[in-house]
C-alpha cells in the first residue's frame, strides 16, 4: 500500500473544520481581475465587476463563490481512515449553486463534509459538500468539490454513477463562441485570490507535476468559461445565474487562447465547453450553466 | 478667491494624522503586479517579486514604500490655511528614499508634515514629507510628495528654487533603454494598491478631468520605470536601491507602450526619463535612481 490507503466507513460523512473568509469589495476585484474580467476596460460591459464605484452598480461574479472554502480540502490529508500522496490529488469537477445574490462585502463561513466516496480502480473519486453563510446567517452558496486521487482505488467500495455523458456538448454548431488571450502572468494574479499552490508559479514545481511550465488553475480557466456564458446569454446580470458546473479535463498554460463553446439547451440552461485553441485540447468538458 | 485660498503662516509645518498600513507577502506581489513586474513569468528574472516561494529569495520592489503614505494627502482638504478644489490639484513629484530594505511583510506607521509651501503664481507647490517606521520603530522609507495646486497662487509667498534642470536628461543616446506595453487593464490592477480615484477607472469621472480615457496612476509608471532601472543597472536587487525622483510630466493611457531611457551618470546615479511610445511625449522626467 505504498500508495496510501482509503478506509470508506471512516471517511464517508467526515466534516471539516468550518472555515471563514471575509471580503470586501477589494477581493471581489480582484477575484474578477483573475478571471480576465475588463481586460479590455473600454468595452464597459464587465467594468461593473470590477469597478466598486461602476454607475450600474458594483456587483460580483458568480463564480466569486468558488474560494469561499478556500483550501479546506487540504484538510483531506488530516482526515481519518485516508492516507494519500497529494502530488496524486487532482481537482476532478467543481459544481457551484448561487442560493442568494453574492454581496459585495461579507463575513463568511463554510461548513464541509464529505458527500461521496467511489471507488473508481485505479484511484478514489471524493466529492466534498460546502455550503457557506453569511453573518446573518442565510446560506450563500453551495459548492461540491469532486477529487480524484490516483493510486488508492481498490479499496472495495461502490463505483458510483458513470457522469461521462453529463451535459455532453449537442453534436452541432454552437451557439456561441467566446475567445479570449489568457494573459502569460494571469495565474500570479488568480492565485491572490486563495490559491498559492506552487504548481501554478513555479516552473520547478510544475516540472516536478509532469508540467514544462506553471499551469493556470482550473478554477481559473473556469471563472473565465463562466464570464463568457454570462455576457453571451445573460448580459452580465449575476442575478440570473443559478448554477454551474464542469469537469478539469486538461491542463491549460497562462498565454494560450481559451476558446468556450457554448449551447443553448433550453430552459434556461447553456451546455458549455472550453478548448485551447493552440493546441485544440479541451480543458473544461461536461459544463452547463443554469440561469434563471 | 473662487478658486480658495493659502494661509502661509498656518500650514506650513502642518502634520497629518499618523497613518498606518499592515502588508502581508498578498499586498507585495499585487502592487509587484501593478507596475508590470513578470509580466513574463517565463522570464525568471522578476519571479521573485510576485512568488513567495521564489527559490532566489521572495523579496518586495523599493517603490512598494511610495504607497505606505496611502492617501494622506486628501488631508489636505481638511488642513487649516488652505481651501482648494481638489479636481485643481496635482501630483507633481516623488521622491522616495529606502533607509532599510524594505520586509516582505510589516506593520508600517507613517506620519507626515507639510516641509515646503511656494506660490509659483498660477498655483501653490506644496510639499509633503512623511517618514515611514516597521513595528520595531526603525525608519524604513521617506517619501517627499509634491503637489501642485493650480489657482491658489498669488499669496505673497516665496517662489521657490527652480528645478526645471534637476536631474535633466544628458544631450547624449540612452545607455540603456527600456520599452515596455502596459495592458489595457493595468490601473484597474494598480488602484488595488490603495489609490482608489475614480479618474482611473471611470470613463466618466475621466471625461470631467478632461480626459478621453481613463489615465494610469502617475506612481504606477513611476513603479515601471523603477523597475527598467533596477533591472538594467541593479541586477533586480533592491539592496542596491536607496532612492528615487521623478516629476509626473503628463498622462499615459493603460494599452500604450512606456519607453524608459536611461543613462549612467557615475556614482551610482541612474537619470532617467519615460515616454508614451505612440505620442512621443514624455510622463516621468527629470528623474533619477541612486544606487548603492
Amino acid at each position: 500500500m505504498n500508495d496510501g490507503y482509503l478506509d470508506v466507513e471512516q471517511i464517508l460523512g467526515y466534516e471539516f473544520e468550518a472555515s471563514s473568509f471575509n471580503y470586501t469589495d477589494r477581493e471581489v476585484i480582484l477575484y474578477a481581475l483573475g478571471v480576465g474580467a475588463a481586460k479590455k476596460p473600454l468595452d464597459p460591459q464587465e467594468l461593473a465587476f470590477v469597478y466598486e464605484g461602476s454607475p450600474e452598480g458594483f456587483k460580483a461574479l458568480p463564480t466569486f463563490a468558488v474560494i469561499f472554502p478556500g483550501t479546506m480540502f487540504q484538510q483531506l490529508l488530516q482526515a481519518p481512515g485516508i492516507k494519500f500522496n497529494p502530488m496524486k490529488l487532482l481537482h476532478g469537477e467543481q459544481h457551484l449553486e448561487i442560493i442568494k445574490p453574492l454581496p459585495t462585502a461579507a463575513q463568511i463561513t463554510s461548513r464541509g463534509k464529505i458527500s461521496q466516496v467511489y471507488d473508481k480502480g485505479s484511484g478514489a473519486l471524493i466529492a466534498i459538500d460546502v455550503n457557506s453563510q453569511d453573518a446573518s446567517g442565510d446560506r450563500v452558496a453551495f459548492n461540491r468539490i469532486t477529487l480524484f486521487i490516483r493510486g488508492i482505488g481498490g479499496f472495495g467500495g461502490e463505483r458510483g454513477p458513470s457522469t461521462r455523458n453529463l451535459n455532453e456538448a449537442p453534436d452541432r454548431e454552437p451557439d456561441a463562441v467566446w475567445q479570449e488571450a489568457v494573459p502569460e502572468n494571469q495565474a500570479l494574479l488568480y492565485r491572490l485570490s486563495g490559491d498559492r499552490n506552487p504548481l501554478h508559479a513555479d516552473p520547478a514545481m510544475a516540472a516536478i507535476g509532469g508540467f514544462k511550465r506553471p499551469i493556470l488553475h482550473g478554477l481559473c480557466t473556469y471563472g473565465f468559461a463562466a464570464r463568457a456564458v454570462l455576457r453571451q446569454f445573460a448580459g452580465n446580470d449575476p442575478h440570473r445565474f443559478a448554477s454551474i458546473s464542469a469537469r478539469f479535463a486538461r491542463h491549460f498554460f497562462p498565454g494560450e487562447t481559451l476558446v468556450t463553446e457554448m449551447w443553448d439547451a433550453g430552459g434556461g440552461a447553456i451546455l458549455f465547453r472550453s478548448k485551447v485553441l493552440e493546441r485544440d485540447e479541451f480543458v473544461l468538458t461536461n459544463a452547463k450553466v443554469q440561469l434563471k
